[in-house]
């Protein structure tokens, strides 16, 4: 079964990375681009009876390792 | 309108965080974790007059700063 996480910074981080792809998108001419946020997509193989299964042990992952609780929001999507 | 881009390493090419992320979920006990692949994903607002149009200048975006064509790939969904 593969799944994806994203882990994206919460609304009112600051997110520098993003700040700076911004920056750079508009001097390279690109005025139309507003806010720009990054953040990290993780895909994982990952065997389970379900995708329910899955989902709760992706959460573990989660929540011990793959994001930062103060700062991260994450979603998880079972792909297949 | 707002756009979402997926960047990943290519297949074959060394996804050592990846491989980092892997090892520590199974030192933390999630044995059946197989491969993990780490990527980004870039949220961009952008002022464009149709999703179309919004797409080919990310295709540009990407080609120019957001993806090293060498090693990564990447996918552009224009969500809103």
């Amino acid at each position: 079964m593969k799944a994806r996480i994203h882990v994206m910074l919460k609304p009112g981080v600051l997110d520098t990375q993003g700040k700076a792809i911004g920056h750079s998108l508009q001097g390279l001419g690109f005025d139309e681009v507003g806010e720009v946020r990054q953040g990290k997509v993780i895909e994982v193989e990952i065997a389970a009876a379900d995708a329910a299964q899955a989902k709760a042990r992706l959460d573990e992952m989660c929540r011990k390792l793959l994001a930062n609780p103060v700062t991260e929001s994450y979603t998880i999507d079972v792909v297949a």
